[in-house]
């Protein structure tokens, strides 16, 4: 029997947890998704109409969204129609069996469902209930709209991103939301070592602001302790130089590292410039830095002098961190990342087998699996509701006659 | 009392585990810190001479480094020979007495000092061991340097950030790291949920490459089943239109989200311009996305003819998602961020008041708190081996002179 059949065998961590998701774009389904991955249970509950607004998304294959296949494998769907007050006492009564509920609404659309926190808690005191929004559940701005986008662009990460002489700009990834997905796992799995001791859920706020900030290196501190404004500066390391993107001969991007002062006297071995190290505006990191533009000139000649391939392999031989920028086609072409299954395939029993990243968290003993392509919309309805709830199969029907499914 | 005196007093969602934190840098130091925040005993073991590397990074107040203080928080500090045979044993001793070890040295190093996963599991079978490499534990090039701007350019992220006539750019910020940073918390609490089914720890196992891969969004299949490379477009966003960056009349910029059916139309009439609905180029999300130019350029027209304040209060007012692109001097100078806590003050005992961003997650019942500055070198190394291992004051004296601690 192959390694990978073995692990499938043996439950995830997270088994036996039920999760109910709300949520749709990303923050939230990602949350619901890497705990799927872990072994946990995930209903995703959709609007009867259409579901997740990104099962639209294009790019498509035969008519299924990749968008939303890649935020979405290993979860059930079913559907609800969440705006019928029959609607929302089912989701209640489905609240009651969860453990977990994730959502990504805007503040007070649970609280116009009947399903505030307060609710919620005396209905299932065991509930943990993750709330992901813009700007957290409560202050005075709470209800106005946000995205990645805007999260990025009122934190200064936007200001920060990009070459010196061009303007603001975004992360070429959703990092907040990503981020914000991440923060919000680590809450639920937090709660839930609290329900062990103390046997009582709670309620999880996570903010796309507060996520972003969270990210901000040093850039608070600097400014309001110094009045330094934290802003791009394109590829150029900010706390060592020289750590910056150069060109090669044959026309390649390097990223090299050699900033600290472990890995500079190395770069100095390879480019046969030992001066370099007796130059008092190279000699410590601290007046690297106060060099950087010089130092970053010296190593950019040197650089425009070789091809890639040489340089890599010398670099590789004394140790120095340096990489090639890839592009997306080279990085589906590095076996690495196959052999690692970073990058696996799925198989959606419509559209076929879709490649896409893993997840990166390996554990020896209940590891993580794929095991499901995303679902179809309403897929598991009828044995979600049967399973947890009783439902007989004319009551089911009845909810479908009925549109409340 | 304040809310905030009765928060400090409940204790954390993870009070009582105990985390030995190895490691250096970001990735490792913001995993434990996550966890301290949220209520762990985390004591950050330090080479006896300097300690992290990060200790001697600039800026700094009153000697002490900033870098350091923002992951490091809430942690004690113990001082370890790692070189020194009498010191590996003195680590293993308390590793036996851990929940969790996180450690980024490079793969190999943890053998070489007698800390194999198979040794200190059978020392401590409840252990869980959080390994964060470049890499990963195994494979080819497991044992190659890695930093997070290598997995940045070695994944794609770093071509797919950026302006489209321009080289490719670093995200402003570590993402990689943070990123790897969260999946490691996350690998930790999912095998704290395991062990208290199971009773045995495990090894987590998380890398910079495969935590970049994770943030690809749909770029791998696209890739793989169209041939479809994805690379950076400055700030346009990749699945609706138009969703942009556009300078006022009065020279800020706005980050304007109007891409999807349901946000154009409320576009639309701010911009008093019917027409475009019925516009078969800009009709639906499909023709937008198409036609993504011309709709560019033509709310660029709109917004560069208005000020900034009066397009924010305009979309505000039909709900439209619309901000600023705010400096870091913009950040701290909005009251939100402090009336959330995601800006808060740490009072280090020799450095003062240090502003920095606080924890993003929000837990009623067993909230997330932020105690204590980041610790002097050293500071706590009697306390722990006093209280961990029982050792009395001649043997800690004892421990000192022969420079093992």
């Amino acid at each position: 029997m192959s390694a990978t059949l073995r692990e499938l065998q043996r439950p995830g961590a997270l088994a036996g947890l039920k999760v109910l998701d709300l949520s749709r774009f990303i923050a939230g389904p990602h949350c619901a998704m890497v705990l799927a991955d872990l072994g946990a249970e995930v209903t995703k509950v959709e609007r009867t109409r259409g579901g997740d607004d990104t099962r639209a998304f294009a790019p498509m294959v035969e008519d299924e969204s990749v968008y939303f296949m890649v935020f979405n494998r290993n979860k059930h769907s079913l559907t609800l129609n969440f705006r019928d007050a029959r609607g929302q006492e089912l989701l209640r009564q489905l609240i009651g069996r969860a453990d977990v509920l994730v959502e990504n609404f805007r503040p007070g659309t649970m609280e116009q469902m009947g399903c505030d926190w307060q609710t919620l808690h005396r209905l299932n005191p065991r509930l943990i209930m993750a709330r992901i929004s813009g700007y957290g559940q409560s202050g005075s701005i709470a209800s106005e709209p946000c995205f990645d986008a805007l999260a990025q662009a009122s934190t200064g990460l936007m200001d920060m991103t990009g070459q010196p002489d061009g303007p603001p700009t975004m992360c070429g990834t959703y990092v907040v939301d990503y981020c914000t997905a991440l923060y919000a796992t680590i809450g639920i799995l937090s709660a839930l070592a609290h329900r062990q001791q103390a046997g009582e859920g709670q309620l999880v706020d996570v903010s796309l602001m507060g996520s972003a900030v969270s990210l901000l290196m040093t850039a608070i501190p600097e400014q309001m302790l110094f009045g330094r404004t934290t802003t791009r500066r394109g590829n150029r390391d900010r706390y060592a130089a020289p750590a910056q993107m150069f060109k090669t001969r044959d026309g390649a991007w390097l990223y090299l590292i050699a900033g600290g002062d472990a890995h500079f006297p190395r770069l100095v071995r390879v480019m046969e410039r030992p001066d370099l190290l007796e130059d008092p505006r190279f000699a410590t990191l601290k007046a690297r830095m106060d060099n950087v533009t010089a130092i970053e000139a010296i190593v950019a000649g040197w650089v425009g002098e070789h091809d890639s391939d040489e340089i890599i392999s010398k670099t590789r031989a004394v140790d120095l961190p340096c990489a090639k920028v890839a592009s997306i086609a080279d990085l589906v072409a590095n076996p690495y990342m196959r052999e690692t299954a970073h990058i696996t395939t799925v198989v959606h029993p419509k559209a076929g087998g879709i490649p896409m990243q893993g997840l990166p968290i390996r554990l020896s003993e209940s590891p993580a699996s794929i095991r499901n392509s995303a679902p179809m919309l309403g897929a598991d309805t009828e044995v979600v509701l049967k399973n947890w709830l009783g439902f007989s199969d004319s009551q089911v029907a009845q909810l479908r006659s009925q549109g409340i499914v």
